[in-house]
């Protein structure tokens, strides 16, 4: 039997529960489906601060490294967040695993559940139908750049750069995922004012007639913010650098009606991270309130890059039906609400 | 009878059309008010280049630092929009005209008007009540820091800088608007990773103790793009630096159903100017269905700013009966709808 090593790096907040939930899943799925998984757990984020000095030790990144694929929790803590001269944040554990493992390209589906659709604050006749999947850039840009402080403090500044083959190796998996989808991609940029966007739109321009299926369309950032939410359907596939990713593909979260449904795959060119779009939640943490279906559905991506693309979908297909059958945490349930735990236990009878 | 210079900067696509008819209600309201405008047109934008090769050609920015207040329609054509090697570009006039005019702090105020709530894509209770004003930084960051390309073509690269002063100067003017409203001001920033993000919560922690019914919240861009939409009750004052508020005040203008619906200020240290926030929606143009509203309640935020707060409430009074009488045109209307100079016309003879 086929056997894997997994990283987990459960985290901080709600990660190590949703975490928990996961693995219960992919446990049982592996048992049906006949193959193996070894998990091995690493410290990262405020924990591994509070437990290391650093939020990503030298020990986590060779795990990593080691394995055939990372399960990712959160990262996160109220303590460091309004403290600007935090000297380390949990925070730059996460930037820098991305860096470390190479994780160019953050993979992030969007889908209106049919049960679900009263649950999203938009109107359902505006998400009902939508299906779209957002390529965020996730180790260059600004959040990468150079970063300064006069020594007066009066005076910051952060850079943005982007090269060709950093927008060309996340381009050709949005184009690749476009062929397989329904043919339309969207890039994301401000070419009208930003060096960056330019270069963005002449290497996106230039690859598009290596996929003549594709429709390319561009769109700047600020009227992407409305048409996501005015139209959403009018998406396939998103395109875009890192920091309008991360905001973009947040604001898309809403559509679904909870943030706790969405998985992420964060892929690099030998190793992949899949991790829930929520973060940390520490509001929540320990209440059992916590929503596992997107730590969950972060596995079955995990399971399709491994290549068992039939126990993947039998996580989806379980995930479905405990929608269907209102077996739901406190942020989607309608009457009865289910635990993270017991949520998590139906999906993993279900894939039994 | 006081006498106001008004420079009138129409621009491109249905920038001339909502121009016109801002002048036709401002008009109306100065008879009635006894005061006098008098109007000084000038080029911008993508007619500006077709007529001068400039988008900004010096006369107008002489007639604007000779002018009491800006009246600015809209710029932008598509034919620049996808060339990436367009040498001008209409978006630099605009970018141009705020630096020269030192229009540091845009405002943008949003509402949810009770006629309209079945007009916005996000549910009625979602959205009800909502009354929330936009602070965004608007002549440095990012959008005007040094750009690079490499000789090659192949390396961009974008500058975001911040001084402690410019945060200071539009941070005062949020702190102000925040006292005579609900003293709740919420700074968006990602200050868990960018430098210049963290030199605004320095700052504005430290301006806070001057302001001290005001509450601070600090919002992380990313949550903000999602809260925006889950809960826009939650905000009064938003403060924000260039980009991120060129996001989310584009983002915010869905809530009230139209983005015809909502003005916006540009304040320097001398002048100011007023502008409706759609841009100049090319495929409209002509078409006599333009909505006028944005621009014509742009005219009213102009009369404040000249300390005609009478005649600008009537223009908001007028603008407020159109809507409740269903007078609109086709983006809002319900069953008849009304052109562009139908609109204008209706909100004139209710000021007279
Ligand atoms: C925690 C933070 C650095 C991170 C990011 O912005 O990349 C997060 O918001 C995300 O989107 O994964
Ligand atoms: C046209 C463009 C440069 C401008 C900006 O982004 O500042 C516009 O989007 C705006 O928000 O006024």
């Amino acid at each position: 039997t086929k056997n894997y090593q997994i990283a987990v790096l459960s985290g901080d907040g709600i990660g190590p529960e949703v975490i928990n939930e996961t693995i219960k899943v992919l446990d049982a799925v592996a048992q049906t489906y006949v193959f193996e998984l070894q998990y091995q757990q690493a410290l990262i984020g405020a924990i591994a601060i509070d437990q290391t000095n650093e939020p990503l030790p030298l020990q986590t990144i060779e795990a990593c490294k080691q394995a055939d694929a990372v399960l990712f929790g959160a990262i996160g803590d109220p303590k460091y967040d309004n403290d600007p001269n935090a000297a380390v944040r949990p925070e730059q554990g996460l930037l820098a695993l991305r860096k470390e493992l190479g994780l160019f390209a953050n993979v992030r589906p969007v889908k209106a559940y049919k049960k679900l659709l009263d649950k999203s604050p938009l109107r359902t006749e505006i998400i009902q139908h939508t299906d779209l999947i957002i390529f965020r850039e996730l180790i260059s840009g600004i959040y990468f750049g150079d970063k300064k402080i006069s020594s007066d403090g009066r005076v910051a500044t952060d850079t943005c750069t982007y090269t060709q083959e950093e927008i060309e190796n996340i381009a050709h998996l949005a184009f690749q995922s476009a062929v397989k989808r329904n043919n339309k991609l969207t890039l994301i940029d401000k070419a009208n004012v930003l060096e960056t966007s330019r270069l963005w739109r002449r290497v996106v321009q230039s690859l598009a007639t290596q996929y003549p299926t594709v429709e390319v369309d561009y769109m700047f950032v600020d009227n992407a913010a409305m048409q996501l939410i005015l139209n959403p359907k009018q998406f396939d596939v998103i395109l875009t650098e890192n920091m309008f990713g991360d905001i973009i593909s947040d604001e898309a979260s809403v559509i679904g009606g909870s943030i706790g449904l969405l998985p992420s795959a964060s892929i690099g060119d030998k190793t992949a991270l899949f991790e829930p779009i929520h973060g940390s939640y520490p509001q929540a943490k320990n209440k059992g309130i916590a929503n596992p279906i997107a730590s969950i559905l972060s596995g079955a991506m995990m399971l399709d890059h491994l290549g068992e693309h039939d126990a993947a979908d039998a996580i989806r297909d379980a995930v479905l039906h405990a929608i269907n059958q209102g077996i739901l945490t406190p942020d989607l349930a309608t009457d009865t609400t289910y635990t993270t735990n017991a949520v998590g236990d139906h999906i993993a009878n279900h894939v039994r």
